[in-house]
Order: structure tokens, then C-alpha cells, then sequence
């Protein structure tokens, strides 16, 4: 398949992580779009969607190779199918869950993962009192089982969803098991070393950014 | 209080977004220091740790007057205070939901909100078979109560916990009511007029931007 022989060619070092950042959004709008009935879309169609510019879509676009033709637009559907086997998103990919107190449970309930084909496949907890419980399906683990599971199944995705406190030396603990991706759900600007890429979730720190804009606004606080 | 008086002085117009994208950072990063008893801060060490140049921290600060003198360092308590004022983070605001399906239960189960402030007042759906019943602690209204709700109270910011499909046009619903700060958590990039700050909360959007690293990563998929 083309896209295979594709996305060999362009390894990760070659892609700005820029353009690595927006592939999924395209895919997201192209998805809706076919979800519309839409078969060809234009680079300027497209750029109006996303708000960026034409130019920047194919240039984006050009790192994996050519789609479609000049001024003919690009096939929705097969454009969808190509990027999602650049980005790995054609596939299950199987995820670890440390950290199954409030902010875990809550995390194992988000319910737009699985639909996504990532799937929580193992939970643990330093936690006696939560150990062997079963949460979501998941028989809660000790942590100390963590790398034998990362390892035996050969995860590589983590997401960390312990307090602020204990959110860095579970980043380090997904380190060392060997996860290179962490989704990572505690309060913190979490670290990790090259290799390893780590995403923050942080709703309240989204909102800790607008209330500067809602002073002076009438509210009842 | 000095920090009023700043605060008056810089209105939002004033402050790039970037500026106020930043500063709940710097409050996070302060307040932990503050809790390993560290009284004074240099910009040299603020920016080791935010991972920006002390010259960068010092111009953020700038948009709203002196902080600390130079080479002698920031009180880290006062500029803590300070900063949570100008930001508005030194007080309570109340927020409405709507939603409360699966995606808006899983919100309004997330445990960091309350603490940092945010407390979720009001919870809304269009679904007749939710509206009515008690969701931790809220009555699920009709969405048709949305904007009695959001003025009788003066509610500035509305949580979007609607699938996809529904979200924008719950956004245009929030607007209408009179809500200036939206945190959405559907899967889409939500759009919303000047003058509207929106937030997006999109943790598969984040595994998305990862995956790509991870082929040619051993993984049972």
C-alpha cells in the first residue's frame, strides 16, 4: 500500500513536531467532512476549516509525499486512509493507567478513547487499599508490576493520572518501564528525557487562562 | 491592595494572550516552590524551571509593574498573590455544564476543579431522560433553562461535555446566554466570536500527536 511505503520514507527526525501536531486535526476535519458526503476537498477548503493557509496544507502534506493533484483538490477518503497510516492511527494501540484514585477514575471513565482505538488495557496503584480492586474492568495492579506488563505487552503509551506530588516520579517510572508516550493528567509541567513525548491534559490550567478576561464582567463570586 | 491597583491598571486589551497563557504557569511553579519553603526566587531559577529566559519572565511581569527588585529576586508569596489577583484566581467562579452524558458525568467527576476554585453550579441537558435526575449533587435542568440560569447567577464560564456533533452548537448556545469563557471538551475546535475565550480539553487529540513516534516501537497491536 502507498501509504505504507510512505510513511517509511518519512521517519520521525524528518517531520517538524509542528506538523506532527496538526496531522490529527486534519484527519479529524476530513473525517467530517466525508461524514458530509464530501469526496474532493481543495487545500483552500481545507485551510479555511483548520484556519491556517493552503500553502501551509501542502506543505505539511508534502513531507509525506504528494497527494493529490495541483488545483484537483485531494480525495477525502483516501487522504484520511494515508494519514492515519503515517500517524499510526489505523491501528489498537493498548495503554497503562498509574494512578486510579479520583483524577484515574475519572480518566478511565472518559469515554471518547476507546472509539479512537486506545485502549486501557492494564491500571495500577501504589495504593494497599486499591490494589485488587476492580475499576472499569481492570483488576487495579501494584505499581511494581508495572514495567513486567510494559514490557510483556509491549505497551508504549502511559498515562499518569496521580495527584501533582507523585505525577513526576510516575512520568520516571513510565520512563524506565519504557513508554515513550505519556499522556500525562496531574497538575504539573511533567519531564521526561528525548525519546520519551509527554502531553499535559490540564482543564483547570485552560481555565485559569480565561478568568483574567472575565474580570470586570458581572459574576456572582 | 497593590496588587488591585496593578491589576485596574492592566486591562486585558493591554496583555498579549500569550502573556496571560503563561501566568498560571508561573503561579503553579511558584506555589510549589512556596511549599518547599522557598521564600525568595530568582528569574534565572524560574525560567530553569518554567523552561522560558528570565528576561522573558521579567517582560510578562512587566505588563503589570515591578515585581521584586532587580538581582534581588521575587518574594515568592507576594508575587504569588499578586499574580492571583491580576489573573482572577483569588476567588470563586461559578460554572454551568451542559451535558451530562457519559463525557459530562466523566467532567463532572474530575477532582481538580473544586480546589483551584471552579465549582460547577449548574448542569444542563437536552435529553428528557437525564433532565431531572441528581448527578453528583446537581439537578439536571432543561438546556432551555440556560440563560435564566447563567444571568440570575452572572456565570461567566460554561463547560461543553456534549458529543462532537452537538458541541458547537452548544457553544453558540452558551454565547447567546452570555458566557465569555468556554472549556470544551468535545472532539472538535470549537469557534466562538470576539470578546468569547474558548478552551479546548481533547486528550485523544494528544495520544493522537504521539502515535506517530511510536511506530517501529515493538507493540502487540
Amino acid at each position: 500500500m502507498a501509504g505504507r511505503s510512505v510513511a517509511r520514507q518519512a521517519g520521525p527526525g524528518g517531520v517538524p513536531e509542528v506538523v506532527v501536531m496538526r496531522l490529527p486535526q486534519y484527519i479529524r476535519v476530513l473525517s467530517s467532512l466525508m461524514a458530509q458526503g464530501v469526496n474532493i476537498v481543495s487545500s483552500q477548503r481545507l485551510g479555511e476549516i483548520l484556519q491556517v493557509t493552503p500553502a501551509q496544507i501542502r506543505k505539511d502534506l508534502s513531507y509525506f509525499g504528494r497527494f493529490g493533484k495541483q488545483g484537483r483538490g485531494y480525495r477525502v477518503r483516501h487522504l484520511i486512509m494515508e494519514l492515519k497510516e503515517i500517524m499510526g492511527l489505523d491501528r489498537r494501540w493498548n495503554v497503562v493507567l498509574v494512578g486510579v484514585g479520583r483524577l484515574g477514575r475519572a480518566v478511565l471513565s472518559y469515554p471518547g478513547f476507546a472509539p479512537e482505538g486506545f485502549h486501557v488495557v492494564a491500571a495500577f496503584d501504589a495504593d494497599r487499599r486499591i490494589i485488587g480492586r476492580t475499576v472499569g474492568n481492570l483488576k487495579v495492579q501494584p505499581v511494581e508490576e508495572l514495567d513486567e506488563t510494559v514490557m510483556e505487552r509491549g505497551i508504549g503509551i502511559g498515562i499518569v493520572g496521580v495527584p501533582g506530588p507523585h505525577a513526576q516520579g510516575v512520568v520516571d517510572r513510565l520512563v524506565g518501564a519504557g513508554v515513550k508516550a505519556i499522556l500525562n493528567y496531574a497538575p504539573i509541567a511533567a519531564q521526561a528525557p528525548d525519546g520519551v513525548k509527554v502531553r499535559n491534559v490540564d482543564p483547570v490550567l485552560a481555565l485559569q487562562t480565561m478568568t483574567f478576561y472575565l474580570l470586570g464582567e458581572d459574576d456572582e463570586a
